[in-house]
């Protein structure tokens, strides 16, 4: 009965053994063992299952459930060495579990394959971390939504194409940055409720034929509710694809914050200073602090969008079932994860810590600045707005070719552009008024950007009710319930 | 007044006229007219928004709504002759209206910006897009229900690594694209509701200093909300990065279906016949019958995951404010929509005319598919699974050995590998029985097949009527509406 | 002998003609035609091989090229209209040359098939676009070398990370960016040799049963060989891909120079002043001039990174064999090489208009910038470098509590940090010193940056002559050479 | 002179350390420390630089050499532990330089930047690198030749469309495959060619102020020149995207191969059987043979895509001079090389000892395969071909109709589809002939398949000989030499 491939799970009808790059080559354990936990509590669900279903006994679930927990226990602890044959995570669990508990554990896998398992443990898992990720994402919107707070009414230039067009607030700009994380917070959701559907109960392809209840061993996990075609159970990824895709895209959103700031806390735009914690200097030369951590989270979108790209790529052209590719899930997955682990509690840091400059926007501004305010005075005069424009224009080319700012434009140079310039024009060249004329919603007065904050404040905190009644429920349970 | 750029929008300030190359490539006219439509609705709405806000009369209003419905029809009847300074759309719209109305056209850009005309019409085509792909998804995947539903019962292999694994029904491997189609279904549904969100009146990037009541406009042209932050409102194209991932995902499902059914349909497997409508011919060889549409479906998920790609990594590092980068949102969307609109149909009448070969499927089936039934015997007679799994890998050798099908072993070859098999284990060589034990939720039985069917269409009803909500309301109006 | 499906060119063997919906998906037609001219120039030569292999006499031969040369001057025309069965530019132009001549025409697919054809199509049509591509590209790394010789001596702040570092010549940086467009060059040659394989002759993948010599036909065409094996021949796509990577990799370039120039030429740098023939206006905001051809040059950069992944990905996991999804190789190869020909002529124009503004560099240079060029003092005082930079470091944070400029402190300032620093500390703060003493090859100093322009001009040279000789051969040639 | 940050080699300047999580997220130590014998090599061959340039003396050199030398065994030994300041392998070096030589370790970094030194490492490894995946890349090419000449004259249906098409050689197909990776063979000399160019005393940016013989330099590391503008030479990163890109591509060569042998190896084709050592088993199915590694390496294409990919989108839009994104560099570039060097050698293998089965391939054949010949028999008659194509198309729907194969129909069934048939028409039907009448090259015929085997190998040994003079250079030299 035994096998020359026999330290493997699946030897029983091989003759030899893998070759050994293949081994090296195929075997996921280097990058999977941070499964053990999710492995782990999927494997004390599913014996609570075998048992109601009938297929053990009792006694063998409480045997199977307390192994399984010492499992778990040694691999928390980290005390565990490597074995031939151990492949991945599941085979590990596996051979410790029979080290443990004795031929009991081959039980185990009654009516399971590695392939409802592992799509079970890596939804767990996606889960788990989403539970953390929510978090971590809000608390970068509050930092967000705390620095305008705290910085309301200060005027800076606003930009298109990096050249100055309107004047505006800083808080109104500090919020746009808000509502795209907002959007993040939504997709976050939305993935997560893709996620809580549980795959295990599917068996290799074709379902199973033991009369486990897949609702209740779902609920069981803490999943909102079970797979509803087992062919799809095992094959499916959306819910690989559609993180890294929201994470490239979260990735996206956060680089272009970064490229902002490096750019407003390096010397020709000093709006802002970065706090020393969150700059670093340079080996050569003395004088240099680098906002290195916004350059890396600027850089890391592209390896995150590559994430994303190669694994749809790699989906690309599957076939039906099961197939060894699939494996290429993880790595991408948890890189993706762990990046953002840092990158989001790091921006609230730096954020929090950052100085805004006020004094520095105040000199960027120019009167340039006001020109459409000033096709607006036209409007008010009865001109139509594309007229006003153009009017304009020739006043800005006017004032180039004398060399001096706008507003130093005598009246009666206004008057020869157009007629309907009066004194009053002047009153135009104020940048508060600007700001504070634009007073609908969405716009950078200071009632209108009073009003975002409370709408982000009721957004975020939605979100994070939703999220938490998403992810809460998969957290480990008691084993009493488990096998009850 | 007149400048010597004079024939642009914005060439007030300008003394000389742009280079021609620069033109040819800045210029979006060669494929933004499509948004003709949506710009003059958008245009038709601004224009009451505009007299609701008391800076045109009525009587402006309606000459601007009846000069904006005349060039309507000009642009639909597509009589219309290009002009110098036609950039784009809106520059094309605007001069037709000039020359239907004269100044007063120019009264319209008030307060508006192309930045928030942009987005405004963008979001529109996307809605109306929208409004179309999800009814073509939804026929493609009742097209697949009803496929399933008129081949219940017929057992095919299923496969894994492309190997066969275990028999299962015909219908059940259909179904299992339904529900990625179905996911597909509901992000469409998650990215519609984000993309129904009105930025007019967000102006260049710091909101209107007129008093427009956004929200109205907003419910004028169908939106669900107005935007909440103007500067994010004008460089928001999130909606455009969602559409392409949720096109490439569906992409991705298309071209593992499509990846199937070219295998299945081959010489080799022989498992369905496509109908000659689907198939095209070779220019050299007589005989062939080439399955063009479904490799074209396959390489087009490559075109379309990268153009998801690349407008990600176009929106990389991008500062805050309107960037001409986001030029290059329109080609990608406009191309997988285009795609999507034909593949969906196309693949619904592949799929209602494809034929479904049982014989060559039965033909395909084999003894070793069972073997996990076997070891489920095993299980039943209290072997441990993976003991079970062993001692049936033992068989196989052996009847590889001896150079027979496995149920060809006579019963003692069997009670050699291990003593619990006894006569009565033939009867699991029946690959009917093995897909009828399969029974739990999601399995490949007849009566859960037929209770996922039952499923699937109460999810597809409830996912377009849910669409419809979303996309419907943006239908043009009746101007009298607009204007009232 | 007619069939039901008969206006196409493969109908024979069908019952029926193809769905419409079908039709429009595959067909290539709208965006193939622009092979027209290789396509014609492919047959007249595959003409001339039939000739020689006694496949069609000369007579026969000279009717194809005449009708070939006949339907070629009709398409340069344009004044082709659509035919049912117009499936792509093959089929137009058989169609074409049997309306001319008559059933002769169906000679010349003997032993030819739309496999090898539209290859070797691709290929001329490459080779032709290379030629045009690498004369281009040197026109623009001239520019650059014009305008570096032109501004040899202007010393601005050189950045890292985006912060002042060490002072540079500007032509030094200008240069900077030649050499990446030089690495470029290298990879078009590259690429343009690995095209110039010709296909043709190779059937639709076993080769041709006719005694044609391909390696005269190869050369009758202008290529430099003709292929290895049959199936690879029909099959091969790396030149579509590498011209796409190639174009990727050059595009990022033109995006780093592109946000570097949107930088520099913004308010807050002032470096440059771009010409107002590559700017454009707001349609909005009077005062704008905003960089517009430089920011579609960086989003380029996405969209055609989107090409090169997506290309790559519909080739991931092809099997051996011509497969429809081959057909996805033209639209973003054509959109890539349109947008390079008119970004680098555009970019030529750019630079060599705009201008450097030398007053704006140096009042953004600061002393902090020499603080290496201290540390390298007190090394030749013979402090350990390490150690330099530490005592450096102290006397910029003393200067920054002082909140003087680092000069300003007195030279008991300095020592109090360091001993080794004496009264001649002073002459390292002159930014001219700085760059002229950076003289070893590759340098910053005067001398250093002329040898490089004489080394840049050499090496552009040489890629120009490398690439006329690999891309010239393959412009049409006179028919009488072609029958011969 | 010791600062609260002093842990760092650049915290002269810096009045508080970096935030923990920044270091977490800054810090390349956990990738890089593999680049540590480059590192030291750099290092070595820099402090000769210095002592040609009379910047230490020779007494210094050589303990700076003799303590590399021990640092670089040290780390050879894996004995290091981890100090707070180690961020990089850079600082690691430099901290135990320092601990075995004292402050003489500080002068090391005199002129140098870890800009130009980690531009300097990664090349040398990449060159390393290079230096062993060419010979791998030969082994494959090699297994796939011995394989072709050890099944010369196997018939097997050639596929397109993933239909039969005409029958071809075995041979002639693996050699298909060989011809693509000669064109990898020649993009990894090509990319290494711009590889071996050295960086190093390029500084910061800005070049060395101190008279270092850069060309000397460059020749003691074994690279082929020294870089030509200091700038370029820092941020420089073309050859991590060629190595990328290269990577991608052949990476999508592996995937057709593998695809190709997946199916191959198949029950529904069964041309090939793969070595169990190359296959696994399934944990659940006890019967199953899994093609992993051949899925695998179809899934890595995707993975590897991505990180060209990503790395292109990372270096989009980046401004001059070193930025941290470049920090991304490393990861994909480590994750692409060892994926290959272990997919190389493992497909060598399982092209060695896979087994081919010839009469599988001669039962797939069918008659429909050679209706390209009979079409090509009726030219013979004076047919033309596109005629003859449709003749043949109606004889093919002929034997349809009567349900018989092509060559069971009677010679006057064949003569009322058309007259020119005769008797002879039958000795068509053997596909040895239409073979062997392939003979011109590049064709399936024997000759020609002997003619390309020999052809490629002289190929695949030019191209080893040019990659082992461009990398050879580069290994570690005797110190002696380093300090002469």
């Amino acid at each position: 009965m035994t096998s020359e491939a026999g330290t493997t799970l699946w030897g029983g009808r091989f003759a030899s053994a893998p070759d050994e790059l293949m081994r090296q080559f195929c075997d996921s354990l280097p990058f999977d063992l941070r499964l053990a936990d999710v492995d782990v509590r999927g494997s004390i669900a599913y014996a609570g299952a075998l048992q109601s279903a009938g297929v053990i006994d009792a006694a063998e679930c409480a045997a199977l459930v307390e192994g399984l927990e010492s499992v778990g226990e040694m691999l928390a602890a980290g005390n565990v060495t490597h074995a031939p044959g151990d492949e991945d995570v599941h085979t590990v669990v596996e051979r410790l579990l029979t080290e443990q508990i004795g031929p009991l554990a081959g039980k185990l896998h009654t009516g399971r394959s590695r392939n409802d398992q592992v799509a079970t443990d890596l939804r767990l898992y996606v889960l788990d971390e989403t539970a953390s990720l929510g978090p971590a994402l809000a608390a970068l919107q509050e930092a967000m939504i705390d620095k305008a707070q705290g910085h309301l009414s200060i005027v800076m230039p606003g930009y298109t194409h990096l050249r100055t067009a309107q004047p505006i607030l800083f808080s109104h700009w500090m919020l746009s940055q808000v509502w795209k994380l907002l959007r993040d917070g939504d997709r976050l959701i939305e993935a997560a409720a893709r996620t809580t559907v549980c795959p295990l109960g599917s068996g290799a392809l074709a379902g199973t034929p033991y009369p486990i209840d897949r609702g209740a061993l779902a609920d069981s996990l803490g999943f909102a509710c079970a797979s509803e075609n087992s062919l799809d159970a095992v094959e499916d990824r959306d819910f690989v694809a559609e993180l890294l895709m929201w994470a490239a895209l979260l990735q996206t959103h956060l680089s272009g914050l970064a490229e902002t700031l490096i750019l407003w806390s390096g010397e020709s735009y000093g709006f802002v200073t970065l706090s020393e914690s969150y700059t670093t200097g340079s080996s050569l030369m003395p004088q240099k602090r680098n906002p290195d951590a916004l350059e890396l989270i600027r850089g890391k979108a592209g390896r995150i969008i590559g994430h994303a790209t190669g694994f749809l790529c790699t989906l690309k052209g599957l076939t039906s079932g099961y197939n060894k590719d699939l494996q290429e899930d993880k790595q991408p997955l948890f890189d993706a994860i762990d990046a953002l682990k840092l990158e989001l509690p790091l921006l609230s840091g730096l954020i929090r810590t950052m100085q805004v400059r006020a004094a520095h926007m105040a000199v960027a501004r120019n009167d340039a600045m006001l020109t459409t305010d000033l096709a607006d005075y036209l409007v008010s005069k009865g001109v139509p707005f594309r007229e006003a424009h153009a009017v304009v224009g020739a006043t800005v080319r006017a004032a180039e070719r004398l060399g001096v700012p706008l507003k130093h434009l005598a009246v009666n140079d206004f008057q020869k552009v157009h007629p309907a310039f009066e004194k009053d024009l002047y009153a135009v060249f104020d940048p508060h008024r600007a700001v504070a004329a634009r007073k609908a919603k969405g716009g950078t007065s200071l009632e209108a950007v009073q009003e975002q904050i409370a709408a982000a404040k009721i957004r975020m905190r939605e979100q994070q009710e939703k999220l938490a009644t998403l992810t809460a429920a998969t957290a480990p349970i008691p084993i009493q319930e488990a096998i009850a």
